[in-house]
């Protein structure tokens, strides 16, 4: 087992105090909380726009260029590169930190659910290449992490959408309780979200410090929904969250479809109220039906091995089964589901 | 101690065949090897020309996208890069293997005595930003080392001058055997060379390993010699291995001046040939009364603290002392030696 170092987590009900970050920092922040008080009088602050050009490479330069001139005005050492915002600020802020004067610190400050869920944690970043994403990063996992509940529920409402597939794939990836008490919510509000990040998180943490940097193979799970979910997020400009929902749906039935899950795990997955959402594919399918291209962007999946592609299929919460299926076998299933 | 993984380095006589570097490579390689009967007719080679601007951040996209559609072509996984040049080229292939697709394989083959010895080795990888060299890098260890005899003494012979500072540096910090063997050396001839490479670069990982990342300080002291090294390989536009060979002529006649290290000692490095070489102040003395922004070059130094910079003083050959000075004192220094 390798040697993965857990960040600190700090939940924070209220705001903390600044000071909190301790000293040596650049904050990177989304320029959405340009004004905000917590930082507006930091006079270590870089502000970008959140979302893929901030981590096209090719405007990596410039932004590296900004950052040296800030931190080298900064006094104090070491140095720590906070980063505030969403995923897309995260993945970048990360890589910053991982590769600035070869690695310094860093600290993680999500300001959405999906980032306070799951891409804080884990020390991927990522930068995309040519309009193709997180082709080139790093395994950084940062030091400490601030969940700061009013900054969190400071979110627009439509958000909460964007979390719920990363939210129900990690628990049925961990099975349990956890599975048990998410899918019989009628609905996941924020209070939930809050009372269970710390039992989401740890069931990332369970699966990421067995393969920190994807090397065993134990780690792939996490790709659950994800190989469809990918090319639904491409295709169909829809958010992360939502098309790994979408994704989710699609390795459900696939599983299904192949007996690998049982029609009473099914029964059972539909019968709770999360686990009813899952089954039901009405959204999925029109977008399956509008994938043109779907080889092509398969064909770019980085997690490709000569055969074909590792996907993952779920037996049953908790327990998920992996299996190299060729292109082809992915493209015949797309349609099987579509034409249903 | 952290888990540095010690490289297995090859050492050949002849040139082994290009299968020995295993499955799944791309080369990167110094364009002045296009025509090298050992690689020509290697589908997946990607020439660069070697020298600072290969380093330039701002030109790094491009290489990369370049770079990643020679990979999506190479039908067998895990990824291997393998750099086949000089410092440059090393420093650029190891900090795109460390970043593609979150890190991939990396195999050195140094061209040049000054990687074989010194940069192929410890892990570090780097690119320049807006001028200043390696604001950006990774420690990133290749797995593999080649070191190919009839590729090192294929270099023009005014290339082994660029090594002898390095190797009386290392020499010096390890003492020993090793100081004492090569001291005595008339001249540095390559077949000195290619017999004390075995214990030159075991010399360096005794070091590296017990600090890999720089984080005890141990490591530091690798940089005996670099502190005024680079200030005269920026402003006098020496080669590495000149200016590194007048920085430590500069930390020995410190060293001596502060009585870290005894009038008897200095007397016994003075008796070994290349021991009177580093002791000769002429050259040295010319290239600090031309130094003029000394001042601001220091300041730039990554390795400054907050209160000045840590420069390594030699005791005796196999003891080094670190000591933090202002840069006021290195200014004072440096004017008093220039005027000796």
């Amino acid at each position: 087992m390798s040697d993965f170092k857990k960040p600190k987590i700090h939940y924070y009900q209220n705001w903390p105090d600044l000071a909190e970050l301790g000293s040596g920092c650049l904050i990177i922040a989304d320029q959405r909380f340009e004004d905000h008080l917590w930082i507006q009088d930091d006079p270590f602050c870089y502000f970008v726009k959140s979302g893929e050009e901030l981590k096209d490479l090719r405007g990596f330069a410039e932004h590296i260029e900004r950052i040296l001139a800030l931190v080298d005005q900064i006094p104090q050492r070491p140095l720590k590169i906070v980063g505030m915002g969403g995923g897309s600020v995260g993945d970048f802020a990360g890589f910053v930190a991982s590769v600035l004067k070869r690695g310094v610190g860093l600290i993680h400050v999500p300001s959405t659910w999906l980032s306070a869920v799951d891409s804080a944690h884990g020390g991927k970043t990522a930068l995309n290449v040519g309009g193709i994403k997180n082709q080139i990063g790093t395994f950084y996992p940062a030091q400490e992490i601030f969940l700061i509940r009013p900054l969190l529920q400071g979110q627009p409402q439509e958000r909460l959408h964007d979390v719920l597939g990363e939210v129900l794939k990690i628990c049925l990836i961990h099975g349990g309780d956890l599975w048990k008490k998410i899918s019989k919510l009628p609905e996941l509000e924020e209070k939930h979200l809050w009372k269970f990040l710390p039992d989401l998180i740890e069931a990332k943490y369970q699966i990421v410090k067995k393969d920190p940097q994807e090397k065993t193979g134990t780690r792939h799970i996490l790709n659950l929904g994800h190989t469809i979910g990918h090319v639904i997020e491409a295709e169909a400009k829809l958010t992360h969250g939502r098309a790994i929902f979408l994704g989710l749906q699609f390795a459900l039935a696939w599983s299904r479809h192949l007996k690998i899950m049982t029609e009473k795990t099914a029964q059972e997955i539909g019968k709770t109220q999360m686990g009813h959402y899952l089954l039901d594919p009405a959204e999925l399918k029109k977008e399956l039906r509008s994938l043109e291209n779907i080889r092509e962007l398969l064909s770019q999946d980085k997690k490709r091995v000569e055969s074909g592609l590792r996907f993952v299929f779920l037996k049953a919460p908790g327990h998920c089964v992996v299996k190299t299926v060729t292109i082809d076998e992915i493209v015949a299933e797309v349609k099987r589901q579509a034409a249903k």
